[in-house]
């Protein structure tokens, strides 16, 4: 960062320059409209997190067995709110709205994750597979016994070979068309699976995937209901083992399963999008195999949808924990006065802080321009498989910066919390301990970022979606860079962007630094400016005739930060969306600031990469730096109203020596 | 990251292309140069952390109280090997050898943490406190119970109220002449000490820091011994509590303690460097109070010392699972050949560690450069006040490097291992969770950086070394810049580098990357870049009257990057040093690419910087990506052998579903 300039005028001038008056935050109505179209349901939720307060508790002081029972206790008591009802047919009790699911989740993720992962296994992974990939005969049989929580799922994809390379699973289901039946066998000591929900203790069913084999012919992945345990004890033929303690999360009972031979009706085949007939015949209405695969995967989208949502929720807990502590707690005399100063008062804790805030707002709104999109596909409004494509890359891109900022805003402000942020009481440990394994569950980030790729450099088209990540390196090296650019929407957004450009090229070089139309243009440039790199040096490699394993080796972190740019500028055009539909007011001044100050860090994060290609001159370089620091200032005595106004309940803050600090 | 640019050579054509030729590591051989002159030291910490292997197991399944016992149980094992004895007097059964101590408790921090930190707490804080701050009659009566664990003892420093910012202090200790007692009080509720390790339950003595107050008058903190334990009570007048479950670390029992009028002898002042007279006059040869204090203080700095230096070890650990895991566990297939990649073959994999790789190893010299100084220091072989403020600020900032460096590689290693990273029995969970807390005790390292900047600005001269950091910013406002930048060490030592510039100022614009020169180069041009502007800014703050808080306040982000950019340089120094020493052979070549790699990897962090600052033009800024790209493909061979030469116990890596993938 650059600093050895002008020092930025105090915050009392400043407040005075450019007719900026520092905004009065109207709580409660901030917290509507964060809570947007589902506060009914969110209410609902809040209102179950403090009936179960005490499991914030129960989680430290439990053993694991006992805690594990708890919240096995906990999901079925909140699931006879209907909480957990909403994504499921009108019929089967649920109200047929996948976005009320997914607020319930975001909402439930302020309190213990124990308690938000069983939820979501049981009712998002177990209860989805069976909605989304079954069909009436297997709705009628599990849906209702599913939502109520009496009968306890699992959903057994992850294998210990075969974490996210899903299309590989070593598990085999092999059609024995005497017995019409599938034989489902653990071909391989690796191919067991592992860290499954729901497996170790509580689970009598699992939805199984594994490779469906007739005659002797693989079909590739699908998905059987198995029944795992009956009466408590393993099913025949299948083997439980606990997959052990774990970093956090230990309310939740994962294990491993091994299938021997375990036999079950063929109508046990999830066939809503591929069948076999009793004599053995395969049948799909998908013709691509890869393509029927991706489609199968793409129901499941609510998984990441979830954690993504639940990432930004767990960041909410844990700045709101940190920026009021910060407000209350003093170190060190920085004046004459004789008292020390609060640590929010300090340039240096308001720049590792504030950041992390407008962010968490970006990633909010981000969240619920999401969530709506997955509505529209799931209830029939926009759901061509380019509508499904493009929802499939924004859940993973989305999913992948929720959780990595998660793991980054947990850690910093556990820091600025001092030792006292590491007692357990003061809710950083099991907020830590507990989101860990959002980076790499429900799909790796990096390789979620892999697929945010793809849908980059093939625009979505349905023509090339069901390519695996190397079929996109041969796809990509098969065409000229032109109609790889041409097929990306991103190119035609940056022909949008061009258009607004007032003074052309160079617009951008002048172009006040809180103009969102520079902020978001800065974006979309390197988006644009590095796809249409990555697909030239994919080329060029192939074309070289190297192997396209090297060639994608070599090009790797470039993809990555490709896919990075693409989402990070779908996460400002979000936010910046919603700030101008809000009615003008000091919530909407307030606002503002969290979008400058998102975006400018964003920019300023990437500076280099801005100079390297002629975008950001070294003297405007250092002037968002000190932008940005001007921002902290206004953000300053707005910050604990910025906080509360995510309307955490204060039990699930827990952290009461930091709170009340005196 | 720039990546739209030429691919980078593949591996194959770079070994031929400047005669690079790949090295064969001879790894016993890495680990006697790691290793060093403490290498008997450190062999017998190896054998008794494999003795003791089976506390990684004890951690995870023993209720707390047990666990905490084990932990005592072996501590006091441990001593009796002689390992923790070393820094001691020879008198007292020690070698006097502080630097040993050092090496002893860097190889204990390849196993289990709390044994870790209570060896810390029992031998370094309570048993170093008597030793540093006491005189005769309290070595002879502690030292030898306290070296053997006989008696365990706490460092009582810390109060709820007061952290980082010991000079506040709230607990009292009046002298009462009549007596010739010390009364030891807590002031108010947020003076009770807190965090203290071996006060929950095993302490029986601590070293309680108080405000010393003798006729109404104070005169600072200074330390006392005072029982807190009898027979397994808590001794008269004294209250403790236990501090409660902690997010790691949970085998050291930290309690909380309040003194309520507790009476101790006038010999319990640990008088060193001040006493008080029976009659109650006080002395000391120091005459300046803050001078005094930052005495006492400075004498402490062994903890520093050690745990930026379990920080760099518990980062070897993570690096040792993360890339032997990768070299065995395949995933995707990404050319044609039939079988899966290696993990360690992707190119984002390789970014992801390797940087990360060669800067434990930069870290791991500037460790051993600095546990050098702290000897000289210590056996008085350059100990003047200069000696001591600059070891001060060094272990200060290299603490600070090195247990950051430890939090960001622990978690990218976890995830670079996936869900099977997130298992207990996998040791990240460990390592994670203890670890934690390095960044925020033994000083806070935001705090520390600040140290550091002080010491930079006023240059280490003792006229200005008893300046607390607000103490600084008076003091620079009250200076021209000139002067301050005479007294500054860092500028001579950028008139050197300029002296060492053949070809002028433009040179660096055409040196080679590889040329250390060029690397040292670029960060003391850096170093001296920033201090200059600091102190700059803070003079003109001062100059137009304002608050010095408000001034420090927004000029803090600078000063601490102020203090990056200082011990930065100092590691690649230590690293560029240590490698100009070493014997022509296959080993140097391959520390060769740990140098260029670490260089250019703290460059490319701060490339905007220098772009900003003139020193790196757009194209040269690309260049360098380029070649961490090659340096990476270069290291990839190598890697498991320099993570090998650790010499890391293999028990202590535990995770043998990683280490063992097949």
């Amino acid at each position: 960062m650059a600093h050895d300039t002008v020092d930025p005028a105090p915050a009392e001038t400043t407040e005075e320059v450019g007719g900026y008056v520092r905004p009065a935050i109207d709580v409660p109505e901030l917290t509507r409209l964060l809570d947007g179209k589902y506060a009914e349901v969110r209410a609902l939720v809040r209102k179950n997190l403090s009936a179960h307060a005490s499991v914030l508790e129960d989680a430290e002081e439990m053993g694991i067995d006992e805690f594990r029972d708890r919240v096995r206790d906990i999901v079925v008591e909140v699931a006879s709110t209907g909480q957990t009802a909403f994504g499921f047919p009108k019929a089967y009790g649920g109200s047929d709205d996948i976005g009320a699911t997914v607020a319930a989740f975001e909402t439930m993720a302020f309190g213990d994750l124990s308690l938000l992962i069983k939820i979501g296994v049981q009712f998002g992974l177990f209860g989805g597979a069976i909605q989304q990939l079954g069909t009436k005969r297997h709705h009628d049989a599990y849906l209702k016994d599913a939502i109520s929580g009496k009968v306890m799922g699992c959903f057994a994809m992850t294998e210990a070979g075969h974490g996210s390379n899903v299309a590989a699973l070593g598990t085999v289901a092999t059609y024995d068309v005497e017995s019409q039946e599938f034989v489902i066998t653990t071909t391989e000591e690796s191919a067991h699976k592992d860290y499954i929900g729901n497996a170790a203790r509580h689970g009598e069913l699992a939805v199984v995937f594994a490779q469906l084999e007739i005659g002797g012919k693989s079909e590739g992945v699908h998905a059987f209901v198995v029944p795992i345990r009956v009466d408590g004890e393993p099913a025949p033929g299948v083997r439980i083992a606990d997959s052990g303690h774990k970093m956090g999360l230990n309310g939740v009972d994962n294990g491993r399963l091994w299938f021997d031979g375990v036999r079950v009706p063929r109508t046990s085949l999830l066939n809503r999008f591929a069948d076999v007939t009793e004599a053995g015949v395969y049948t799909s209405d998908i013709e691509n195999p890869n393509k029927r695969f991706f489609t199968m995967l793409g129901t499941l989208v609510l998984g990441r949808v979830s954690v993504g949502g639940g990432g930004i929720s767990a960041s909410k807990v844990a700045l709101a924990i940190a920026i009021r502590y910060a407000d209350r707690r003093r170190q060190f005399e920085a004046s004459t006065k004789g008292q020390e100063e609060l640590l929010l008062d300090y340039g240096q804790h308001q720049r590792r802080l504030f950041p992390l805030l407008a962010r968490t707002y970006a990633l909010h709104f981000a969240q619920e321009v999401l969530a709506g999109r997955m509505y529209d596909v799931f209830s029939g409004n926009n759901d061509d498989e380019g509508d499904r494509r493009a929802l499939e890359s924004r859940a993973a891109g989305t999913k992948a910066l929720g959780t990595w900022h998660a793991t980054r805003t947990i850690q910093e402000c556990r820091e600025a919390c001092g030792g006292a942020g590491y007692m357990s009481r003061n809710r950083f440990a099991a907020l830590k301990a507990d989101t860990d394994v959002f980076t790499t569950f429900e799909g790796d980030n990096t390789i979620l970022m892999q697929l945010v790729a793809k849908g980059l450099l093939t625009g979505y088209s349905s023509d090339f979606s069901d390519l695996d990540q190397f079929g996109m390196v041969r796809f990509v090296a098969g065409m000229a860079v032109d109609t790889v650019l041409e097929r990306t929407n991103v190119h035609k957004l940056f022909e949008r962007v061009r258009d607004l450009l007032p003074g052309g090229d160079e617009w951008d070089q002048e172009a006040g630094l809180l103009d969102p139309n520079f902020q978001q243009a800065m974006l979309r440039f390197r988006e644009e400016h590095m796809v249409s790199g990555v697909a030239r040096r994919l080329k060029r490699g192939m074309d070289a005739g190297k192997d396209p394993g090297e060639v994608f080796s070599l090009v790797q972190d470039h993809v990555i930060r490709t896919a990075h740019a693409h989402v990070e500028r779908l996460v400002l055009d979000a936010f910046v969306d919603k700030f101008a539909t809000l009615p003008e007011g000091d919530n909407k001044v307030a606002l503002g600031l969290m979008v400058d100050l998102h975006a400018l860090t964003v920019i300023e994060a990437d500076r280099a990469w801005f100079m390297e290609h002629g975008r950001l001159t070294t003297q405007r370089s250092k002037a968002i730096t000190r932008e940005i620091n001007d921002l902290c200032r206004k953000v300053r005595p707005l910050a604990v109203d910025l906080v509360d106004a995510f309307g955490i309940p204060e039990e699930m803050l827990r952290a009461e020596e930091l709170l009340n600090w005196e």
